[in-house]
């Protein structure tokens, strides 16, 4: 691992050229070492076709990179310029209800369009082969922000062509595909596969196979649109090449695109997060609306460092309001410098603030940077700076964290509860990330694992909640592993061609049940738990009267375990996740700590980090029981501990 | 009426076929008579046009029928195959914004479209002309649930060219089209009919007496099209014809449909209806999650009562969940037993249970069937078979129930007044169904009736709430009827063409009083009456001082009477419309037993049935004050008495 | 000023012709002396192109004037006849998706289209030459209700021409579009003017710069729409010339249609208004469900007053229920009567109410008219007659109000803030109406003005909240003002491009201050002021620690003053607005008088009008302090006393 540093995104075609220089001297300043260009300039580097104006860029990297600054150089595929579209009229995407994606604002393009698929190439290798040896380069991104505003699923000729072609390459016999999606059901049997056409725009729901396939399509054009790029840098560059994925995007599967990529990175936004993409009750919103959620962040960093394989970046990270939320509020003071604390303890290698200076136009204006548009230093600066100077003297942060659980996040298992939700508020992402909180809840480090891991032997505990369909590594991984796991609720239901498995959920032949059916819930109909909090939203009635653990007063097992496998038949609401967790960790002989709701702790190989996300002080010692802590963290403030073993 | 009996529904082309005799062995052995088949088997029945594969069916009706059962066969024009597209590219629907219907789900297709219609009629004479002398079949089943997926009104070429032939029918002469619809009031008038287009899209609200027109067009689209196929068959067959109606459809006018078919049937499922196609709130569908609306079959029951003239079955009765509902728990045990009688007391023959063995692909892989996928038992199926024995050992049902009271139903009304509701909560269905449910909160048995009534005679009650214009039949029959009646609010205030009658509402001579003008009321801005309860929704000022017997506390009349004659000026809460009706229904000498809102009673020629849906037990002979009932009914039980006469 | 006069709106071409003469004898029964016609007779007038028919209007008008009512003829533009689609099938406006706003209710057309303007000036130059001359004439009304029904944005091809044309007469050079719009943000410049496509349907949000000139266009082009029939009228007719607007539609500058007219105008509905077009709570909304929003007609009189340089009527008045709200009660006995005093107090010469007798048919059947359908009085024509002998007898109203107070209303601002609120609650209307309701609640009489007022010498108060950009005059205007001075939140915060100035917000030297960041705050996170009440919606945090007037507990500047100049750093809720507001009156040397929800006060040269809003009488005398007034003033009545300096 490198080391830590900071950094932040710099466009320099928005500001006069004359700013670049003392721009740039005071980055470095403020102890920022990285900064970030380039990946919307595409109308700036070739403003007609093929007429290509790169020399304002050599000499924006050349000041930059004289002031001492490492750069991060991205593709501008993420915004083609206007006439793009007059090369390829047909290169926009289509929504749901095939209305076209206009030109006019970023990431107007169809994933599946080969036209521009060969320009993104052309424009990549014209970058690569003239900034790979440059020595101000640190590294590469490619595009940005995938599949962020929904530009994933495309309903255009271009990707309909695709998708029947994928589907007669996955198939070959039109007929297999017929069995597999058993289209008999409602006579909607195929004669050939250009008779397919999206699963939109059905008088009711289609066939949920015939949609999951399009997701697997879909995401695999995001994939081969990313991989194509990494190729042509990588014939010039040995620089690591990133993608800036965003949160809570589970319409391609990330684990692809980042198994051609050398890191990840991505865009941290907790207040716009909060606000915008979660399913906490307003009361934990209008509590945290400063602060962002306390598990949001720790959630996708430890998600993205295995989709990096270990290594990952914070690319974008908020450093005061934003513009895009629904309610856009600041931070309160020390949140942008713990938020950046709370990155570094999980691992992350550079962290970027998103931007250096607010534009005062456009889109975004309304977005803070680290400095005002008439260039005073806006308040995020000073805790950048900050961090800067900590980094520098303090000790090393060892890393990655030290995870004694591993919890298993699957796209594919996001793209099947949406299509077939079976109850209005069931949500995979929304499932795994109330897990993960409640693990953390016990003060408990996490590793997010792909669905294809093969080894689970570093964990005392893993646990595999909403799991689709079983993949031969993770089926293999269980069946040799000897710590605790528990699966569950609606794990293993399905086959890989979305059917219900024919031994039945959870098809698992080690636990001695099956699932015979299940509820879900209306949200004034939760089950209360024998041993306290409640099931919700979700819960599955189980054949059998042994190995039960855990009943909801109606007499259901909620909760059956042979052995060190526990099957969860339920979905526990905080109360419930919160002890069912800490009462398995412990069974697991992992020691857990109880938090209170905003504080939260993250182990490293040789530290303890505590992050108080609260608006009020937290009583640290009292709280957890440990008087070698301080007495008083404050809001919004972090501490660094060493670790002892003893504890 | 033939013996009660039970039915299952059977998909054989989607098992293999060595299973077909054990299936149909364990039908039998469960009591189960009946089995329905083939209503979504065209690519099966014909895999590509004109290619006719029947064998496979021969041999499931041969093997279904040895077995001992009788037969349903349906027509499979509710799943048309994908080879039909090419052959008529435009026989999709489309819905109100223009979006095409697409293939890949059922019903899409329009009912106007003039090859399907043939392509139907086709199908089905090879159906008839093969199977009618089967000596296994009991039944034949036309298409498949009429109107569910929103499917009865299009706005395709093919419904806009029928949509102008019929106008031209109807009206002759563009003026007297003009004139009828008021066309002059924002210089709307047509110089030709092929100058009218869909009501849909306009700046603002198209007039009402074009909506109008369109639904009545539209309805006899979906009349026509059943007509065609019931024709057919009776060329080849004697035996019953039916449709299966669904929940809550009120696009299309049954009554038009069932005149030409022999009974009606219809798909009763409490839990997805309780959950998706009611107005109660949340608190009430909290209490019957698990149980259904206690009102909801028993009014649907009485309604298709009097669409099949006396004759109807239930052709799907849910079993277990249901995967359609935005919610979707499991009956409480007992509840599909308790279903399955409620439909025999309210006169059902054949009760028929939506499926044998779930599914395991495609759309309704989540519902539930008798058998679970892996062939075991599902709870439904023991409930099943313990009906099957209480029919074969108890005393024969005499039926139909003995209604006292008559309640009007008019489909043309439910249009109207989603065409011009007057205020956000106005809806037709739910005023008549409160109605209906006050009534049954007071004891009554009740008989539905079409607006075409003629005689009335056999009631000492008729309530027509909401009546959008008297046909000559209903007035007729009030002005000779010598029971008592109760009118309104909102009936008889428009005419045929959905204007203000001359005579202005309630447009009936017998009232001494007019409406004046009416109120649409927010939901906080109910009227207390002087009685008790409130008027909720809607309430209307109506002329004159006399022959008021309530009023609202502002002191304006809620309800007028003379002689056996009462208005009502509003729309009663349940509160209110249960103490409004009681009254009234003494007042007409029935006699009334006040029930709680989770018991319900029915009265047969010989007996009186009582259904207990609340989740807990209910002390029934003292809540009704009857000591030789028994003391406790147990939830989710019944209790099938003798009738008394003194009682 | 003309003297003050009631009117009706009357539809001849409805009725029979026999019906007209004593219709007319009744209208002058009652008092009333005007009566509007024409406005939706297009299809009478000329039943197909070319072919025109006007002697029925002749005799209308003979008829009418005749019985001695003077006549607001309308030209029919607003309902093209069905015909003009064949003429112009291209003429029809599309909506945001692009769909097409159908023929068949009204207002049907796009403003931008060449073709229909020319139709529109045709049928115009035919009233205006054969009309003009009738001595019964009185004044002119062009088109109806610009704007109402979503109508002044339109996507269709004729706009975009326009707007194409109208960029390029304004930018000239491309690249200084690009510039005005910072389109360098995400690589959305342009090479030329017709690559410019209108700002829906983009991928995410389109510029604002971009939006902001689309709105500037489609405002631009209904005032070109409606001073091409001004200009004609004009060229035959000394009589004034109105328009009729609505309430709370700020879809285009009113001040600029109203610029080339003779006189304001607009249609009062206060309860369909409140019910549909309100931010007030549930609570507020039910509290004067019957009565309308005491202070949403008193705005729209004084922003019409504004609007029509003085002059100003009211062309529809709500004379019992209405038809088009989500919920439409009646009014309470008296309101009638209320609404029109309270025009009258405001400064309206004419008063019409819509209509004589409710139609029958078509779209408007449930609005109350003066007469209900079968010409009985309907409870509206006794108010209106009492209001008719109430002007006849009492003394002449001086006019116009006495305004101490001038608040800024921006119709560029209104759109501004809808594209770019930044806070889910944001909207300019709302927020220009809560600091009138503030104003009003404190006693004060208020005038409107527009954002181009150069002279505030008048005032001792001027208030300019949200106002996007400083107007030369206005900015002129402050800088050698006397009186006191209330600006923010959010005034002066962008340029006209929409980009942040410079000098950062408000933009305004005088004012030591900038804003350094604002916050856009969830309902559940209001701030409480230390002096009161909350900042809700919006807040600022500004530099400085200097001129601190006000604080949010938190510490943060809420309200700034130098000298006369205060800075108003967020939203107030009502308890704050009317505290602050107050307290600034009162600096202001402003006598104030604190009034209760329910109760209004405008004062005159010679008068003060009191109008008791409530549903319950209030305590006059004692609730305002002064012996002088009654004691009671009963719900829905006023009160009309003479004006004593002393008080």
């Amino acid at each position: 691992m490198t080391g830590r540093a900071l950094g932040v995104c710099y466009y320099p075609e928005h500001w006069p050229e004359s700013w670049w220089e003392e721009d740039a001297a005071r980055m470095v300043a403020a102890g920022i070492t990285w900064v970030r260009i380039g990946e919307f300039a595409w109308s700036r580097l070739e403003p007609v076709s093929g007429d290509l104006r790169l020399d304002w860029l050599d000499r924006a990297i050349a000041t930059l990179g004289a002031a001492g600054l490492k750069i991060v150089l991205g593709t501008p595929t993420a915004a083609p310029p206007r006439w793009m579209l007059d090369r390829h009229p047909d290169m926009l995407a289509r929504g749901k209800t095939g209305q076209l994606r206009k030109f006019g604002s970023r990431r107007h393009y169809d994933f599946s369009h080969k036209g521009y698929r060969e320009e993104c190439a052309r424009i990549t290798e014209i970058l690569a082969r003239r900034y790979s040896n440059s020595p101000y380069l640190g590294a590469w991104q490619v595009d940005n922000e995938f599949g962020c505003h929904d530009t994933v699923l495309s309903y255009s000729s271009a990707a309909l062509i695709g998708f029947r072609a994928w589907l007669a390459t996955k198939y070959k016999d039109i007929g297999d595909l017929n069995a597999a999606w058993g289209n008999v059901f409602w006579s909607m049997e195929y004669g050939e596969f250009d008779q397919i056409d999206f699963p939109n725009g059905t008088v009711t729901e289609a066939n949920p196979s015939h949609w999951l396939d399009f997701h697997r399509f879909s995401s695999e054009q995001v994939a081969a649109f990313s991989r194509r790029q990494a190729e042509i840098i990588r014939r010039y560059s040995n620089l690591p090449i990133l993608h800036n994925y965003m949160g809570r995007i589970t319409d391609f599967d990330h684990f692809a695109v980042g198994a051609e990529l050398d890191a990840a990175s991505w865009d941290s936004y907790p207040l716009g997060f909060l606000e915008d993409r979660s399913d906490a009750a307003n009361s934990w919103k209008a509590d945290f609306a400063r602060q962002g959620d306390p598990d949001f962040q720790a959630f996708h960093h430890d998600l993205y460092r295995a989709v990096g394989r270990g290594r990952w970046w914070v690319m974008e990270q908020q450093p005061g309001p934003v513009n895009w939320a629904p309610y856009n509020p600041a931070p309160l003071t020390g949140m942008v410098r713990l938020w950046t604390w709370e990155a570094l303890a999980h691992g992350a290698e550079i962290v970027i603030y998103f931007r250096w200076r607010q534009a005062p136009f456009a889109q975004e204006q309304m977005h803070a940077g680290l400095l005002t548009p008439d260039s005073r230093e806006a308040p995020g600066l000073a805790e950048a700076t900050q961090v800067a100077r900590e980094l520098a003297s303090g000790p090393e942060i060892e890393g990655p964290p030290l995870a004694s659980v591993a919890l298993v996040f699957d796209y594919q298992s996001a793209w099947a509860w949406s299509i077939q939700p079976q109850g209005a508020d069931f949500n995979y992402f929304r499932l795994v990330f109330e897990v993960y909180r409640g693990l953390r809840l016990n003060g408990l480090t996490i590793d997010i694992l792909s669905p294809d891991v093969e080894d689970l032997s570093r964990y005392s505990l893993v646990v595999v909640p909403g799991l689709l369909a079983w993949t031969t590594g993770l089926r293999t991984a269980l069946s040799g592993y000897h710590g605790h796991a528990i699966i569950g609720p609606r794990t293993g239901s399905k086959t890989e061609h979305f059917g219900i498995p024919a031994s039945m959920p959870p098809d698992l032949l080690a636990l001695e049940t099956r699932v015979a059916h299940v509820e879900s819930l209306r949200p004034d109909c939760s089950l209360p738990l024998e041993g306290g909090g409640h099931f919700y939203i979700w819960r599955e009635i189980t054949d059998g009267s042994s190995f039960i653990v855990e009943r909801t007063v109606d007499g259901v097992a909620a909760m059956r375990r042979q052995g060190r496998l526990s099957y969860l038949c339920g979905w526990p609401d905080r109360v419930a996740m919160r002890r069912l967790l800490g009462e398995i960790a412990q069974g697991a002989g992992i020691r857990t700590t109880p938090l209170p709701d905003g504080l939260r702790r993250v182990e490293t190989p040789g530290e303890v980090f505590w992050f108080n996300y609260a608006a009020e002080p937290v009583a640290l010692a009292a709280v957890v029981g440990d008087s070698s802590l301080p007495e008083v963290l404050g809001p919004a403030d972090f501490h660094r501990g060493a670790r002892t073993e003893s504890r």
